[in-house]
């Protein structure tokens, strides 16, 4: 992965001439300064570590895998969120880890943990560094330290039960790995989100992560349905069966923890055969309103397509959904939906929602647009590099809600953009359909004017409020981090919070876990 | 509801000359004692709330709504498990609350709540009473007195949204009334448990309830998608979208917390359009194991059949699946299948099944068996009934596990309730089918030996104990209560009871919301 960007550098996108001018013409964006020149130029603070706090991890998983050189350190410094990507290309470092742990078992990742505690080290459980929340910034402050502990070492499939269809799967397992061992067996998780190629299973699970095809197999949290969490108290098992009655479900507790409470080492995963078919197709629809319509029967009738998207007209005026037909800039293509069907009965799955969809006023534009979207399902974080170097700020924003207040979330988000950012460009689609609601999911693009970091949080701030006040949900796959924490606060109130520390009091009495992420700070709140 | 036993005594069934036979001869059953000639026999203790804690209830009610009688406090002793019936029909009324409390909004809840944590009383929330696990037995050591909640003035349908397809509920709604509500506006919760006809919205949500058609539309766990909660702290409200990625769920949390967190005061359920055509049928298989591989099948190629459970070669034989044919004791029988279909395209999935369940040996039998099936579905509890009369002890159990475990789980509780009970009739069903696992539903007949609730206690525990150590949960749907608390801190280890200490903590840092059920004392622990 860039060390200041997304994946391999040998696929940033080219942008067409016409996203240039509209870049420049529209939006007032100009060559940005230029980053530094490489992983070596960023500055990072000293290591602050305890001599008797190193000495513990080296005894928790051996010296080897106590790493404090400088380039270890940079690629384990915050996520891959816009803000996260400035700064490093300025060559701020400022938040890089103390050192780098890597365990390589359950019982070394426990006695990291006690290790920690004991000297009082802040532990950043560390998976693909997609975060785009703030999920890998740890708070220094009352710590001797911070360490990122890498999972990478633990990415094994530890077992296969195609009998329960269930697979053992260790959480620094990149999808792209446990996609590539599951097919050897006929077998898929059907998880692919568009950090598919770099993120992990422990990440899936920790910030409850949701995959392009989540109509048909559901989001992370509905593959999990067993795991292993070492927390500085000891070991958590749990998930006995698919489903029980034996009190809250504590999966859930833990999904969406964000290493807050533990440091998840092995996945119960839910496993199906892989599709014999795909089928991908377009849509034509004349409004957002009129496709969301559309995608709510789809969604309500049941079974829905496996993967359903609708793009608003700015977005498919932009064929963001379509990186082929970027800067196409047709300004009467409605609105695109993307439908696909996977499986043995995709045709006839297909049929059936054809009608619908023609019958709610959706025109078929065959399979160009779906295959067109399945090759570009996992290029918008090149797309992005290609836009910071031009000078552009684009990132990306999500919520979810009940369908009958998604017209009013849609307008929130986008007026508190607005008031933000001034003009950028707004594009927007629903994808993650539910029966009760769906997803909207935002890409905003504007120039790096002043301070492009502070200006960008500030819209992130307003919008987040503004998802809040409109009854939304702040997140629906990315996850809360530090960068939502205040929002979420907000959404759950203040027992919500209560129940959170609850939790962290017990797993990890003295705090060490991921501090300032997800759960805030009682002597902040 | 009958005092002593189930539903409308008119209602009670007669028990086949067969199986009349059967009791006497193979189980050594014999006519018991007489129960108690009504409520009014039962020997209650005297009400030991402290004036202080009665007026604060009262002001926070209305005096009329806190109630002392004799009857009212009788019909809020225990649930409706056998032990509790067969105390009841003893006249031991011992563990009876205090006072029942009628809230009549959110609002006095929030009141009865403080009420009880200032004056150190106990609550008990109750909603339709029909728990079979203790669930309505509150500990009354260290408290002041014991008070049952009852929900039943919450019953409104507070407001239906039919774009997203969900119903705002109160607790207080028996699932017959919730279902009228429903049907009124052409649509259907489809959760319909064997305790359909007394058990509440709320009490399904506090013990994660399953219906019989859980194939289809899932627990009622899935159809929460947002709830309120009164606390002795004030107020929860959660769900803002059918998804989140904003922390961990905690809708899962308050799900099968029993009582012992909050009160649910309003419950927002997906709903769905109720079905134009229902069609069930029967099929037999040469096994439990046969059966069992072809439903696992169903459940894994989904969508399963709405309806779908195999009864193994005893409640096969016995005929407790189709009521009709109790007692026809046939011996060639094989291994029942009852296979419902519900919805538009019932009969196009009914085919779909019919090939999978023929290609793996099930011999089709017809609408009949699936029809006996429907108009039985809510009589077993009125079977119990006429059991206990003749002096039987019958108790059913339930355990779930994945598929590849079933084996072992289904002889596990075999052997230990056969250790314990000498010769008791064992029979099982699989329900509620998922696609890595399912139900184990045991039913339990022997006779009224010594003391039978010890007797009956002792093998419970046993069967618990069993299921623990065969990697089973301790409830696919029942939930824990007292009976199962010990089993369920073994089945979730120390930290995941150390996690439930901490929400009650902040929740209820007085301890008085239902105390003794789930949550472990932990002084005792």
């Amino acid at each position: 992965m860039l060390w200041s960007g997304w994946g391999d550098p040998a696929r940033a996108a080219g942008l067409p001439e016409p996203v240039r001018r509209l870049l420049r013409e529209t939006l007032g964006v100009r060559a940005p300064e230029p980053p530094v020149a490489g992983p070596g130029e960023v500055r990072l603070p000293p290591v602050r570590l305890p001599e008797a706090a190193l000495a513990g991890l080296r005894a928790a998983v051996g010296a080897g895998h106590v790493r404090l050189d400088h380039e270890t350190r940079v690629r384990r410094t915050r996520g891959r969120s816009t803000p996260d990507l400035l700064r490093m290309r300025a060559g701020d470092g400022s938040d890089a880890p103390d050192a780098v742990v890597l365990p390589g078992s359950h019982a070394e990742v426990l006695e990291v943990l006690r290790a920690c505690a004991a000297h009082r080290v802040a532990v950043v459980p560390f998976g693909g560094g997609t975060s785009v929340v703030g999920g890998l910034v740890a708070t220094r402050r009352g710590f001797a330290g911070v360490v990122a502990l890498d999972l990478g070492r633990l990415d094994r499939l530890v077992a296969l039960d195609t009998t329960s269809m269930v697979a053992e799967m260790e959480p620094g397992l990149r999808a792209v790995q446990a996609e590539r061992l599951l097919a050897s067996h006929g077998l898929t998780l059907g998880h692919f989100p568009q950090s598919f190629e770099y993120a992990t299973l422990g990440g899936f699970a920790a910030a409850r992560s949701s995959g392009q095809a989540s109509a048909g197999y559901g989001g992370f949290d509905d593959m999990v349905v067993g795991m292993t969490v070492a927390t500085p108290r000891g070991t958590l098992d749990l998930g006995r069966a698919p489903r029980s009655a034996a009190g809250p479900d504590l999966r859930q507790v833990i999904l969406g923890s964000e290493g807050a409470f533990g440091v998840i080492t092995s996945l119960r995963l839910r496993v199906r055969r892989a599709p014999a078919e795909r089928i991908y197709e377009g849509w034509r629809f004349a409004s957002f309103a009129a496709g969301s319509a559309a995608l709510r029967r789809l969604a309500q009738d049941g079974p829905p397509p496996t993967v359903l998207r609708l793009s608003d007209e700015t977005e498919t005026m932009i064929g963001l959904a379509e990186p082929d037909r970027l800067g196409d800039l047709a300004a009467d293509a409605g609105c695109l939906v993307v439908a696909g069907y996977e499986g043995a009965r995709a045709s006839a799955r297909r049929e059936r929602a054809a009608e619908v969809l023609s019958a709610l006023g959706g025109v078929p534009l065959g399979p160009g647009p779906g295959e067109a979207w399945e090759r570009g399902r996992y290029s918008a974080p090149y797309l992005r590099d290609s836009l910071l170097a031009e000078g552009a700020v684009v990132e990306t924003l999500e919520t979810a809600g009940f369908w009958s207040g998604l017209p009013r979330l849609y307008e929130a988000v986008r007026g508190a953009l607005r008031a933000r950012l001034g003009s950028p460009l707004v594009m927007c689609h629903i994808s993650h359909v539910h029966e009760t609601g769906a997803c909207l999911y935002f890409t905003v693009v504007t120039a790096q004017e002043g301070d492009p970091v502070a200006r960008w949080e500030a819209a992130r701030r307003a919008a987040g409020e503004a998802i809040v006040a409109a009854g939304g949900t702040i997140s629906h796959h990315h996850g809360v981090g530090r960068d939502h924490r205040d929002a979420h606060a907000a959404e759950v109130g203040e027992l919500g919070v209560e129940i959170l520390r609850g939790i962290k009091d017990r797993l990890d009495p003295e705090g060490v876990l991921n501090p300032g992420v997800l759960v805030p700070d009682p002597a902040a709140g």
